[in-house]
């Protein structure tokens, strides 16, 4: 049986102690997946970032709030795993300063330098060593090619598309690569059957 | 038996179609003020921000996702009701412009121009009439200061002064202030209970 890595939710990137920069991940990819593995026998591990929806009991979460903060959970629990889904959507971007106070309105504009944060599974790739890495990819133009793109550039042994629409709500819209561009499958439907659609791929693929 | 609108949860303002700017505001303060003024036999309309919780059964909610929506909802209803609490946590700021595709990494900083969105109470006071307003106030330093101030910008009848925890949590603090700078009433407590002893301040000072 295999140890399993699923990184899940958004992450939450503060300007000041109340407003952030985020997105509409849900967590209900990453709590999907961990039925779908749990169901099959296998250990999940879970770090995710703040998220309303409650992850199935078996699996041990550990919250996180920010990039940073996820990137170092998922370190130090990738090293007890066989592998890692990063099916969360850390911001990619955070405020260069975090204002102590909340920032009040004066009425001029405001402008705000962002910096980029650390990319997580490029970081766990450069721990790899003989633990599989599954990687999502959300894509408003040229999917396919960027999909590659970032399967290559973190060392991923599958990628999944992902529709835009399928952030945030229950239906989604999947296809699987391989590292040799090859289409392993198609799915379209509920998040816990494409769940279940890509376990069945990484059962195929890299479990042993 | 009065009509009361209830402005709930956060608002989200998009620098692209998947990354936007909010705050953790879950819309439970909303919800409990809609069961405690349902409870009392009232009528309830809830505008809402994107939030993962349910609203009480018999109250008519409309969701939006923008401050500028809120605030074309919020009018709309308004004019329909005999008062308003402005429970919602609307984003003060948005991005001047929004990418139509996601904004990709470079590895250089990127600038965002944030202009200030419109301030719903403030709109719906200057349509106020014989209407009564609540507005609540969520400060990090200066809190009654900041709260009269508020009060006053927004010809509000009774401002609800929050202290920063409360927001994504299930406790809160809080402080109701009267036009003439007295403390009305202070609670710490549950979101439940807290919006009971709103609920009863509203009652005893505005609702006829």
């Amino acid at each position: 049986m295999a140890k399993v890595l699923i990184t899940s939710g958004p992450t939450r990137e503060y300007l000041d102690p109340v407003r952030y920069l985020s997105n509409a991940s849900s967590g209900r990819m990453g709590s999907a997946l961990a039925e779908a593995f749990l169901a099959a026998g296998h250990e999940v591990r879970i770090v995710s970032g703040p998220v309303e929806i409650a992850y199935p009991p078996g699996c041990r979460v550990r919250f996180v709030t920010t990039t940073e903060e996820m990137l170092h959970a998922a370190i130090e629990l990738f090293a007890d795993c066989d592998g890692v889904i990063g099916a969360a959507a850390p911001c990619d971007f955070r405020p260069a300063a975090r204002a102590s106070d909340k920032i009040v309105k004066t009425g001029d504009d405001l402008y705000l330098r962002l910096v980029e944060t650390p990319d997580i599974l490029a970081a766990l790739a450069a721990a790899k060593q003989g633990r599989w890495i599954v990687g999502f990819a959300l894509e408003t133009r040229d999917g396919p090619v960027r999909a590659m793109q970032k399967l290559q550039r973190k060392q991923c042994d599958l990628i999944i598309l992902n529709h835009p629409p399928a952030i945030h709500s229950d239906r989604t819209e999947i296809t699987a690569f391989t590292p040799d561009g090859a289409v392993l499958g198609t799915f379209i439907g509920s998040k816990t059957d494409a769940a279940r659609a890509i376990y069945g791929w990484v059962e195929r693929r890299l479990l042993h």
